[in-house]
């Protein structure tokens, strides 16, 4: 298993084994996360964020740092040089020469790949088209494991927007490697996207439009996402579908007292507040988990960890 | 007096003898200020500007780098995940992960005690609403203190916006804890807020509504203060009263020789260039200032100094 | 020679003997970009970009990381207190206390000279107006050397946007300070300025206005140059003349072998993909080149080497 040098485009590319291998390292990981380390001196990150993000990009750079290493970048396409009609391969091939690897975020399906294939150092995508978002999904993985003590022998429930929310797709992929049952509740224009679902289906029990009060019961993980306006066509169409399926107290009800309440972030009010003080909300530690994973991957494809 | 994992809202939430610690602090600060420190090895400031600025953004990103610490954030809101609609306690929640303190700007009155209450990370008030500026107030008191030996005894005119200006505010809560006589000087439509000047008036002599001219002869600071426009709800208004009060040479002739001048900055034509060469501008000092107490207000929140 | 505390703001103010010692001291950067170094450490850079940029920005952030220092700063105008009205010599007043040298980019012609009468600490240009960009005509400078082992005595065509382009401008300058023979391509419009072109035809042999095809055989070094919308007046003037005079493998044929290609980049279609892959492309190498040269002017201006 070698990771030195490695692209991080899509969950699809990692086996089983290396994922635990990455959630392995990530628990030696958490007390450098509070220490901070010198592992990374002198190395440079770049985070190319052709698309806004708060969460991604500053727990990057927040990951580099805490490993003593350091970061340039930019946060939003307007400022590159993207404008003046830049290709990305063109950036890619220049910002490689200042970074030792590249964390890209960018609208486009597929771009981490283009990106990968070009540069000379580690690409990691950073969320990318409407379809991935394989730290994100490392990150959830994690978070199972660490607070239900494995992943084999889960049931999970994916709610929401499981058309075009990526994080679920990444998460649905690598889910499908392990011995888990999964239930999809969404509204119908948010139902998993055909390809995903076929994969999944052929390796795991799914259960595709199942009840959220039905399923709340059965399951372990509850994995909340946000309705993502940004990723409708349509207008009209989201207005009708945003509110559905909003997780409160009273949803709740008859939850297992150890099941995990999981989201991405950021959350609009698919949960209310008042969930937030329940010992099942995870979705704050998540972010933490977020870091320890990502310092985990940059030392990785760094050739500083094995 | 402990400052570890204290919040820095309001002024109004020290006593003098704390504002005097803090400049007592920042004294000792000087030296590390010129040679760098390596005080905060491995902490990290996250800078969450919602609303833009160079001078208090770039002013604490330096302080924190002068003592061997590093920081993240953003620098305006479009790029944010408010953008997607995430409430601001929720982003506080996030960030709260990444680093080990948060400074805060924001439009919004009373946004930077909404993150304290949330946040287990101490948030430092880095300009909100129309009301709050500690860290300015500091580094204006600091300045009066370094520039003429003490605060008690002086007579301080403040000139131009006392109604939208945020930093007048705070620094005249924190003036009235002093032996000061406060003269106030401004068109009508911008005279001090009713809520400020009853608590100031109840505290130290005042003078409002005085004759700029007539005030310059007796007072040791004199500190101008910027029409802002984006605090005018009409833009007729601020036309009106743009450039009264104007200092420039002829102002300062009654001026006592050792009367220094203060200016938050940025300035627009409130104070004419000429008067840039003439010993009595501190303004540019207070920019250095300010470097000094933020290195002291990041150390104390975060323990490396008592 | 000294170069402690200068400020770096037109190719012009160098003379031969100092720019030869720019590129010899660039030399014994290499490893140092490779390795990374202290030689800057607790140092600050700001850097102040009121025009876009990705190239020259994280060029100048990555040599500041690579000898050892850290950043500051802002990408774009909006989010700084020229938005409130101040004015660029009270910027640099005030980013001068917080940083131990300045890189200004900023659409002005003049404003980095004026940045540099201002400041305390040393201004370097990063691109002002249409006319200088003396960081990017040094990375050229050393490019030419390092890949054809001197400059005296080389056959230089510059290609393309000749009068709007700041690159070109820089270039010529300092071309016309070796013994070079330079050669002029550019549609009608967009010839070279004539201030420019009456300093270098006084001092090496110019052919203007110079046939592509027929030139090509002839030469060392073809510098091509992006058609900037940006810098056009007219619109319809820059659909007339985009794309002219692109390089293509076609193009190539009559070269000589061991003639090299360079580009200041980005570019949007004057060099075809298919020219990429050839041994005379060395654009993107000349952007290693750029943090090299850049780390050297950091390193001179700063005293840490001599």
């Amino acid at each position: 298993m070698e990771f030195k040098g490695r692209d991080i485009i899509s969950i699809e590319d990692f086996s089983q084994q290396e994922i635990n291998h990455i959630l392995d390292v990530s628990k030696t990981m958490e007390p450098l996360a509070k220490t901070g380390s010198d592992m990374l001196k002198g190395k440079i990150l770049a985070t190319l964020f052709f698309e806004p993000s708060t969460r991604t990009r500053l727990s990057f750079e927040t990951a580099m740092l805490k490993l003593g290493g350091n970061y340039i970048g930019f946060a939003e396409p307007d400022i590159t040089s993207a404008r003046k009609g830049e290709n990305l391969a063109d950036t890619v091939r220049t910002v490689e020469n200042y970074a030792d690897t590249i964390v890209l975020r960018h609208s486009l399906e597929g771009s981490a790949k283009l990106a990968a294939d070009v540069a000379k150092v580690p690409v990691i995508n950073g969320g990318t088209g409407a379809q991935e978002h394989p730290t994100q999904a490392f990150t959830d993985l994690y978070t199972m494991r660490k607070e239900k003590g494995k992943i084999d022998g889960l049931k999970v429930a994916l709610v929401g927007d499981l058309r075009y929310g990526r994080t679920v797709h990444s998460l649905a992929y690598a889910l499908a490697l392990y011995n888990v049952e999964l239930f999809l509740v969404s509204p119908e224009s948010l139902r998993m996207r055909k390809d995903v679902l076929q994969t999944i289906k052929s390796k795991i029990p799914v259960t595709e439009n199942a009840n959220l009060e039905a399923t709340i019961p059965k399951i372990d993980v509850l994995y909340v996402t946000r309705i993502q306006k940004e990723r409708f066509p349509d207008a009209a169409e989201y207005a009708k579908v945003k509110g559905a399926y909003k997780i409160d107290l009273k949803t709740l009800k008859g939850a297992k007292k150890d099941m995990i309440i999981l989201h991405p972030l950021p959350r609009v009010d698919e949960i209310a507040a008042e969930v937030d003080a329940t010992p099942q909300a995870k979705y704050f530690q998540q972010v933490w988990n977020g870091i320890v994973v990502r310092m985990t991957l940059l030392s990785l494809v760094l050739g500083a960890v094995k």
